[in-house]
C-alpha cells in the first residue's frame, strides 16, 4: 500500500476538517433506522443505503469518501494506518505539539515476531487501539485500520518483510489472532474497538524486483502452496480471529487480479471461512483496481475492471477509480443494483460495529484520551518488546559485558546504526515520543564514556579516519549496521542480502586492533558469515527495527540488564541464495529443474544461521516430561474432538498437552522460547524438514531453575496439504522436535485411515 | 564517482577555510625553484617534492590534501565538479546569497550531445571554464575538475548515460574534443584555464544492476570491443585533446581493477597515446582503490593493493586509503622511492600548469569576477543548448502550436515535469540562477491561459481528478513526464525503459478527450511505442534533462519560435530490449548464444526510433555535391598524408571533404543536422550496420534555401577494428549515407591492401 507517501498530506488536509460522527439526535438521519441502537447491524445500514441516491452510493467507494451532506453523513477517511503503533496516514493527524503530537511506537513486527510472546503481541495491539481510539476522539483519526501485513516473509529480499512477524504460517497464524484480538477488543466484541485489515491477500510478496512491479506481478502459485502456505494466515484472520476487513492486493494470482477473483473472493474467504459478518468488507490496496486495468489489462475497458471487482466482492476502492468509473459501468449494465448496494451496506455494517451511529455512552472507547497515549506502561512496554525479539547470534563470553565501576570504560559506537533515530522505527510509523538511540543509550551508563565514530559508510565522503581513530582510543567497540528503508521497503526489494564489500573491508580494519568487537546487525537479516568466521569479532546480535526505546533495549541486552532470548523469525540465507532462485518463483519447495533449493526451513537446509536460532546468557537443557503413548489412532483422535468447541477439523486439539520441562542449567537468569517443530514421514513427498507447531516463551527462569512449556498442539498442524490444498492428517512417522538445533526428541506413530481436515475448495475453470 | 553526494558537506568544510594560493612572494617557498617561473614545470615540480617528507608526500596524495603547513603550501581540494556547469562538489562551495550564490547551469549532455554541434559545446565549456576560475578567485573552488564522463553509453539502463553525450564513439570523440577545449582554455595553453579529467577510464558503465554493485563488477571485454568502443572516447582525450587528467573506475577490466592496471595506465595511456605531459595525472574514482581491496579482492593486503596502484600510475586517490596505507606499503618496501616522488610530482606539476605557484600577473584568469558569471550570454546559450538538442519524435501537424489571438487558449499542463524545477538539472548540478519549468514558460506566453493538473503519477495519492479535470477545461494538453534522478543516475541503473502502466493509462484516458495532446518525453529514453501508436497523441518532443531555462525551451519548440533539429544521440531501444540482453554483457555484437541481440545502431536494428532520429517543422532534402571517383587506393590515401599535420595516421583525411547540399523543400525555417554514416562489406565480420562519420549542425537553413555541410572524414573513422584492436583500412566497398533514415548514398571501393593504422598494445600476460 502507499504509492506515495509524501503526498498523503493533502488528502489528510481534506478529511481532518469534517465532523466526527453522524448527528443521531438532531440530523437529517435521525429518524433513519441506522441511528436505532436497537435494530440490527444489517437493518440499519440496509436502512441508510435506501436512502441514498445511486451517485451518493458510488462516491461512497473510495477511500477518501465524501460521505453525504444533504444527509448529515461525514466524510470519512478509511485509510488509516497502524503497523506498529498509531502511524502517519491520510486519516491521522499528529499536531504539531502538544496533546496527540506523538504515540506509542512499537518495533516492526519482524523484531516482535522474534520474541515468540502472543501475550506480548496482544497488549501491544491493545496499548495501540487504545491510542487510535484516543486519536479518533480527538477527530484525528478514523477507526478503519490497513494493518495487519500478514504475508508470509517467504524470500528474504522482500522490501516489506520487516512488516510481517516471520517466514512460519504456525507462528503467523497464533502471532496475527493475538493481533486481532488486541486491535478490534476481542473477538465478537459489542463494539468493534478497531476495524483491523489483513492484507494483502493474497500471494503478495514481491515489491520491485529485476523490473517486474507489484502492480504487474502476476504470481504462479500451486493450489497445495497456496492452501498450505499463503493463505494460512488469512484463514486465522477471516475465520478463527474474526479480523473485520481484508485487503486484496496489487498482483494477480494465476492470471486474475486478486481484486476481481471470485474464487478467493467468494469461494475461498466469504464461503469456505464462513467470513459472513455484516461488517465484512475487502477494500482494495490503493491503487490496485486501476492496476487491475493500467497494468494486469486485465479487462478490455476501465468500467469492465471495476465491475469485476465490485461483483468479485471488493467493496472499497482504496483510489478513485469505483468513484471514476463506476457510474458509467452501471449505465453499460455491467452490474446489478444489489452488488452496489451490499457494497455500501458492507461498509457501512462496519462503521455501525465500530458504533459510528451510537451514543459516545455505549462504549468506553469514547472516553479515551490523550491520557491514555504514550503512557509511561507503554513506553515500558515498547522497550520490553525490543527486549524480547533481540537475537544473540554469536558470543565469545564477552557478553553481558563486565563494565569496571574503578574506572571508566570507553565505547566507540561506529556505524550507520550507531545513532539511529527514526530509522529504528523502519516503515509504517507514526511519530515517536523519543527516539533513543544506541549511541543515546550507551552515554546514559555510568561509568561509560560513549564516542561516536560516524557512520563508517564510505572510506571518503563518511570517514573512515574518524570510525578508526574512535576505535582506536576505545576499550570496546560497538560496530551497529545492517539494513534501513533505504535498502528495502515498501516498493524496494533487495537484490543482495550480504554485507557490502566495504562494510566486511571496515570491521576487518577495525577488528585488527585485538579490541572486543561487538556487532549490531540492525534492520534485515544479512548473511553474517564474514563475522561468525571472523574470530576477532566477538559477538553479533541481531536487533530488528527496535522503534521508539530500541537503543535502550540494545544496551539492555548488551550490559545483561536483560538476557536475550529472542529467536529468529526468519531463515538467514547465505549471500548467493539470492543468486540460486528468482524472486518470483513462488514455490516452496525444491525443484532441481528450476534450481530452486527451496524456501523457508521446512524446505531449505543451507541456512547461514536457521530460522529459531538465538543463544543465551546461559545453558538451557529440554525434556519432554509427559510423553507416554508412541501410537495414536487418527479416526480416535478426530471422533474425540467436540464439534462444538472446534467448528474446524483442523483446530482440534491433539490427544494431549505437551508438555515440555526447561533447566536452566547456567548462572545467568533468562527467558527461554521453547519451539515446538514436527517432522517425520507423512503424507505427500517430498516431506518438509520440519515444521513448528507449537512455541511458548517462559520468563526470567532462574539458574538452575526449570519452568515447564505446556503446549496445545492441534490436528492442524500435524496435517500435511495435498496437491488439490487439503489439509490431510496422515499415518505415519512423526517426531517432535524441541529447540534449534534438537535438543528434546519423540517419536510416535499415528495410524488407521487419512483424513480430511479441511476440504480446499478448488480453482474454477478459467 | 559520489558515493554520497549529501555528506560532501563536511569535507568542504575543512577546505574553504584555507590559503588560496602559495605565498611564492614571502612564504617559506619563495626562494624554492617551484616558485621560478622562468624554470621548467618538471624542474619545479621536483623542487618542491625535494623539500618534502615522505609522511608529507603520502599526505599529499588524498583528494583531501593537508598540504604542507611548514612550507606554506596550501590545503588542497582536488575534487571539484563541473559536468554542466559549475556544480557543488567538495572543492565548489556556493555563497548563501548574492555574489557566487549560483552558476549557469546548462542542460545534461546527453541533450547537449542531441545538438551535434560541436561549437555549441566548445562555448558551453567556455562559459563553464570561466565561470570555474571565477569561483577560484574568489577562494570558492579549486582548479581541478572532474568532468567528462565520456564512457559511451552502450545500454539504455544505464543510470549516468545522462551525463555523457550519448553512445556513439565519432561523436563523443568529436565533442569530448570540443569540451576540453573549452575547459582547458584551448589545446596546449600557455597557463591552464582548468585542469579536466575524463572519466571513468574504462568499461565503466554499470551502477547497480541485479544486485552487482559497480565497485564490485568485472568487465569482461574483447580486446576488439575495448579498441573499438570503450577506449576510443579517451584516445582522444589523452593523446589528441590533451586532457590534463584521467580517472580510473570502479569496475575491473578483465579481472584487474582499473586503478591497479598497468596495461591500460601505462601500455595504453602513457606509452601508446603519448600521454606524457608533465603535468598529466590519474586520480582514482571516489573510493575506487578501496573498492579494489574491499569488493574486488584484487591482493590479500590494503598495502599491497595502494602499492600496486601507485605503481600502475594511478597518482592521486579520491579517498582515504593512500593516506592511510602508503606508509606501512612503502615501509614493506612494496614500492620504490622514485614512485612516490614521480606522483607527488606529477600533481603538483598539474598545479604549476594551472598558475597556482605564479603572480596573478601571468594570466587574465586570475582577473575573472562574479561579473563574469551567470551573465546575459551565459543564460542565452544555456536557452539556445536545450533548445538544439530537443528533438521531436512525432508530430500529426499539431506543432508548431497555432494559438489565437482573437482569444485565450487554455493549455493544461499534467505530469512529473510539467512544473519540474531542479529535476531540470539532472545530477552533479550547481545552484542555477533560475530554474525556468515547463509551467513557468507556458504562464509566460500572452494570449495563454495555463492550467497545472498535477503530476498524474498515481491516481490516489497524486490525483488523476485534477488531472482530467483540468483537461477537459482545456484546448491543449500537454503531458510532461518521464524519467527522473529518481529513476536513473548515479548508482541507480533501470530495470525497465518502459513507460509505466500507470502512465500509459492516464495519457489513454486523457487522449479519449479528443483533443490536441502533446507528450513531453524527459529525462532518459523510454519507449515511446505506445505514444506512437496511439493516434489521439498528436506529438511527441523529447527533451532530456534541459538545465535552468529548460521550460522556456520546450515552449519555444512548441510554439514555433525556435524549430527542432536535434536528433536522438542514442537509440531508442524497445521495452523488452531488456530482457534480451544482460546489463553486464559487454560484448557489442549480436550473439546467438547469449542471446545478446546487438547494442548501439551499430549493431541492433529493432529500435523504437533509430540513433540520430529527429523531425522538423519542415522538410529537408540531401544530396551530394562533390562525389566523383568510386575509388580510391589504400596505399595512396595513407601516403598523401602529411604525417607532421597527422601524427597518426587514423586521423588522416580522407581524399577529399565530402560536401552535402541541403535544402529546405518546407515552408519554415529550420536548423538542420547532417548525419554522414559510412556501411558496406569491408574488413572483420559481422559487419556493422553503419557508423558515423561526420556531422554538422547547418542553422537557420530558410524556406526554399539551401546550404552545403562540408564534412572532413578521416581514414580513421572509415576504419575498423580487428580482433587485436588494431585500427584497419580495408579494401571493400563503402558506402556514404546521409541522415536517418538514409536520404542519399554514393557508393566507393578501397583498393591495394589493407593498412593498420593504429597498432593497439596488447594485454599482458596475467
Amino acid at each position: 500500500m502507499v504509492r506515495l507517501v509524501a503526498s498523503t498530506q493533502a488528502l489528510l488536509a481534506s478529511t481532518a476538517a469534517a465532523a466526527l460522527f453522524p448527528d443521531c439526535q438532531n440530523g437529517p438521519l435521525a429518524n433513519n433506522t441506522v441511528c436505532d441502537t436497537t435494530a440490527s447491524v444489517s437493518a440499519r445500514a440496509q436502512a441508510l443505503v435506501a436512502a441514498l441516491t445511486n451517485e451518493e452510493k458510488f462516491n461512497l467507494t473510495g477511500n477518501t469518501s465524501p460521505g453525504v451532506p444533504r444527509l448529515g453523513l461525514p466524510s470519512y477517511q478509511w485509510w488509516q494506518e497502524a503497523l506498529h503503533g498509531v502511524a502517519s496516514s491520510p486519516g491521522v493527524t499528529f499536531a504539531a505539539s502538544g496533546n496527540y503530537s506523538h504515540a506509542t511506537s512499537f518495533p516492526q513486527p519482524i523484531l516482535m515476531g522474534a520474541a515468540f510472546d502472543d501475550a506480548l503481541i496482544n497488549a501491544v495491539a491493545t496499548v495501540v487501539s487504545t491510542e487510535a481510539r484516543a486519536f479518533n476522539n480527538a477527530n484525528r483519526s478514523g477507526l478503519d485500520f490497513w494493518t495487519p501485513n500478514i504475508n508470509p516473509y517467504k524470500d528474504p529480499r522482500w522490501g516489506r518483510g520487516q512488516e510481517t512477524p516471520g517466514e512460519d504460517t504456525f507462528h503467523l497464524k497464533s502471532y496475527v489472532a493475538s493481533l486481532i484480538d488486541g486491535l478490534q477488543g476481542g473477538k465478537n466484541p459489542q463494539t468493534l474497538k478497531l476495524v483491523a485489515t489483513c492484507k494483502h491477500f493474497v500471494a503478495y510478496d514481491e515489491e520491485s524486483w529485476h523490473g517486474t512491479l507489484r502492480y504487474e506481478f502476476d504470481a504462479q502459485v500451486t493450489t497445495q502452496d497456496l492452501s498450505e502456505y499463503y493463505m494460512q494466515p488469512f484463514q486465522t484472520c477471516a475465520r478463527d480471529a474474526k479480523v473485520a476487513s481484508i485487503m486484496c492486493s496489487y498482483n494477480a494470482l494465476n492470471g486474475i487480479p486478486t481484486c476481481a477473483d471470485q474464487y478467493i473472493l467468494q469461494d475461498v474467504l466469504r464461503d469456505h471461512w464462513n467470513w459472513t459478518a455484516a461488517e465484512n468488507y475487502v477494500t482494495s490496496d490503493c491503487d490496485s483496481i486501476e492496476s487491475a486495468y493500467g497494468y494486469h489489462h486485465y479487462a478490455p475497458t476501465r468500467e469492465q475492471v471495476v465491475a469485476d471487482s465490485l461483483v468479485a466482492g471488493t467493496e472499497l476502492n482504496c483510489g478513485t477509480y469505483y468513484q471514476s468509473h463506476l457510474p458509467s459501468a452501471f449505465s453499460q449494465g455491467l452490474f446489478n443494483q444489489s452488488t452496489i448496494d451490499q457494497a455500501v451496506t458492507r461498509l457501512y455494517s462496519a462503521l455501525i460495529r465500530l458504533g459510528y451511529f451510537n451514543p459516545a455512552s455505549t462504549t468506553p472507547y469514547r472516553s479515551l484520551s490523550f491520557a491514555d497515549v504514550a503512557t509511561p506502561d507503554a513506553g515500558a512496554l515498547a522497550l520490553k518488546a525490543a527486549e524480547e525479539g533481540i537475537v544473540l547470534l554469536k558470543n565469545d563470553g564477552i557478553l553481558p559485558l563486565s563494565l569496571r565501576t574503578d574506572r571508566n570504560t570507553t565505547i566507540a559506537l561506529i556505524g550507520g546504526w550507531a545513532n539511529a533515530s527514526q530509522t529504528m522505527q523502519g516503515n509504517y510509523f507514526g511519530i515517536a515520543p523519543y527516539l533513543h538511540s544506541p549511541l543515546y543509550a550507551v552515554q546514559q551508563l555510568p561509568n561509560v564514556r560513549a564516542i561516536y565514530g560516524g557512520t563508517g559508510g564510505d572510506p571518503t565522503t563518511d570517514g573512515w579516519d574518524e570510525a578508526y581513530n574512535a576505535a582506536l582510543s576505545a576499550d570496546i567497540i560497538i560496530y551497529a549496521d545492517g539494513t534501513t528503508t533505504s535498502d528495502a521497503e515498501e516498493g524496494l526489494d533487495r537484490n543482495t542480502i550480504n554485507w557490502s564489500g566495504a562494510k566486511v573491508d571496515l570491521v576487518s580494519w577495525l577488528s585488527e586492533l585485538g579490541k572486543p568487537l561487538i556487532v549490531l546487525s540492525m534492520g534485515d537479516q544479512l548473511d553474517s558469515a564474514p563475522f561468525l568466521s571472523n574470530q576477532n569479532v566477538s559477538a553479533i546480535l541481531w536487533g530488528g527495527y527496535p522503534g521508539q526505546d530500541g537503543g535502550t533495549a540494545l544496551v539492555n541486552i548488551l550490559t545483561g540488564k536483560t538476557a536475550p532470548a529472542g529467536r529468529l523469525p526468519v531463515t538467514q540465507y547465505p549471500a548467493n541464495y539470492v543468486n540460486e532462485v528468482s524472486m518470483l518463483d513462488m514455490n516452496l519447495r525444491p525443484n532441481d529443474t528450476s534450481g530452486n533449493p527451496g524456501r523457508t526451513y521446512k524446505w531449505y537446509d543451507n541456512a547461514t544461521l536457521p530460522f529459531g536460532y538465538g543463544m543465551h546468557y546461559t545453558n538451557f537443557s529440554a525434556r519432554f516430561t509427559n510423553m507416554s503413548s508412541e501410537s495414536y489412532n487418527i479416526a480416535s483422535l478426530v471422533s474425540s474432538c467436540d464439534n462444538k468447541t472446534y467448528p474446524y477439523l483442523d483446530l482440534c486439539p491433539f490427544a494431549h498437552q505437551v508438555a515440555i520441562n526447561i533447566t536452566n542449567t547456567g548462572t545467568v537468569s533468562s527467558d527461554y522460547v521453547a519451539l515446538l517443530f514436527v517432522s517425520g514421514q507423512h503424507g505427500p513427498q517430498p516431506y518438509p524438514l520440519k515444521q513448528l507447531v507449537g512455541y511458548e516463551r517462559l520468563f526470567s527462569i532462574g539458574a538452575g531453575a526449570s519452568q515447564t512449556a505446556n503446549l496445545n498442539i492441534t490436528l492442524g498442524s500435524l496435517a500435511r496439504f495435498d496437491e488439490q490444498g487439503n489439509a490431510v492428517l496422515y499415518p505415519g512417522d512423526y517426531s517432535l522436535l524441541v529447540d534449534v538445533p534438537t535438543q528434546a526428541t519423540w517419536n510416535f506413530t499415528l495410524t488407521g485411515s487419512e483424513v480430511v481436515l479441511d476440504h480446499w475448495p478448488q480453482p474454477r475453470n478459467r
